[in-house]
């Protein structure tokens, strides 16, 4: 835990004065909208590091671009500080990664895209042909302690379709199989999660098997309920959007609603996704 | 961009030492979920950081915290490197700090929640009486020069309700007003932006003013349109989601399509938020 010794601060001083003289721009990629991405990944000593961006940074300028992405992997740590010192901001982090941004034109407006803005979970509406709901209760979280039966629920991951994080999340907590029909209704809400958004989305699924086999870490109990009993439940009936889903569920189960269902799709580029609209106007898809 | 003098590094070694023998941890709350969350705002020594850091963690591990948190301000880059150098990863990034995450217990798994994982965009398809469609040419992006007449789009900021954002995109693009009504279909795709996920939400909206005043920065031309001529596009007959989406338009304008529509609803902490539902099966809310 000490500074280091002065010997090694002046040999360090004369590779900097060294490099002064032949200071070698970093390396980087344009990107598509008049800017330049630079990806660092070898060790480079800070002081050396912070010569070079500046020396890149006048080139860049020299050339009209506009925006400058830096990304440093997190074992490239000792670089963020020389590249904030050279005016640049955070723009997004993952675990291994951290990168910044810097907008070079003085006189035309920053249209730099922003950060990831939404968080997005489901809940699963799971009936059996008893007309009996697949419910939990919680071991943590706002309803833990509180007797409430709830549909599971859980987190879309970056790069999962919803629609399988619904399938994967009823397995995980209930051991049940599923198949994913519909769409039933969804909520935006702010604030929910260092300050981003969150879109949740409620989905029908059909259960494919019966047995209960309960997740021990996070689920307390989990069973198939009259779905009567399920929506009468004070909760349910306290709680304004709470009571509003149980009623779409109780008219789903009645065959009298009808939601939003999945078309496979390829964008122009050959990626698939999925495309949700409503089934019953547009096209005949297998209802529940 | 000379190293610190020796005399100066001296100093800073003395006031080390002298911190080492009243070592404070640093300041911290607790959460909810059995963590500590550590908000630096005063500036400090990296080095006295880092010896306060090393004794707080004891502390915590002592004590049976799980996650450790800490927010630091982009103006106190210089702690970056020490909070990495115990342990921490980076969990996200805003422009204006940085969150580093550390799981203390070693017998327990990690259920730190996830950072922001997707974006979320909208398209509006504003159509008057005379069933010709609000259709714009983009400056830029993938449709730039391509001559193709499209809906205004756009991103959904953080902590915008998305029904907002189609009516504040419309009115930014074309200049008209419009209400909200219905969303007909919507997407979700992956690898969109720096490796997050998106969600594109097709909405109608009701036009309420008819003079098109176009954004001079990114819109090219902007007109009404007849639905058919639209729709009969060849970018939107070869591109599968475009012709999907399209006659998703075509059956709404004859009226024989129904999408889900908000309803304004209230968080059991009181905050408002939109939950979108079949308005036709649940309830009787203005149709288009």
């Amino acid at each position: 835990m000490s500074s280091p010794p002065c010997s090694s601060s002046l040999e360090k001083q004369m590779d900097i004065e060294k490099a002064d003289e032949e200071i070698e721009p970093l390396s980087a990629d344009n990107d598509l909208y008049g800017g330049v991405k630079v990806e660092m990944k070898e060790p480079m000593d800070s002081k050396i590091y912070a010569l070079r961006l500046k020396a890149s940074l006048s080139e860049w300028r020299q050339q009209g671009k506009k925006g400058v992405w830096i990304k440093l992997p997190s074992e490239l740590v000792n670089l963020v500080e020389p590249t904030m010192k050279e005016g640049f901001r955070y723009h997004h982090a993952e675990a291994d990664y951290l990168m910044l941004v810097r907008w070079l034109p003085k006189t035309i407006p920053d249209t730099l895209p922003g950060n990831a803005s939404h968080t997005v979970g489901i809940g699963a509406f799971v009936m059996n042909a008893k007309k009996e709901v697949l419910v939990v209760q919680e071991r943590s979280g706002q309803f833990r302690g509180k007797g409430v039966w709830k549909m599971p629920t859980g987190a879309v991951n970056q790069g999962e379709d919803f629609c399988m994080a619904a399938i994967r999340e009823v397995k995980e907590e209930t051991g049940i199989d599923t198949k994913f029909l519909q769409v039933l209704a969804f909520s935006q809400t702010h604030q929910t999660f260092f300050g981003k958004s969150d879109l949740f989305f409620v989905c029908v699924l059909q259960p494919l098997s019966f047995d209960i086999k309960k997740q021990e870490s996070e689920v307390e109990a989990a069973q198939w309920m009259p779905i009567e009993s399920y929506a009468a439940q004070p909760y349910n009936q306290r709680h304004e959007s709470f009571k509003y889903v149980s009623e779409i569920c109780l008219a789903k189960s009645r065959g009298e609603y009808n939601g939003f269902a999945p078309v496979s799709m390829k964008t122009s580029s050959g990626k698939t996704f999925y495309l949700y609209s409503s089934s019953r106007d547009f096209q005949q898809v297998t209802q529940f």
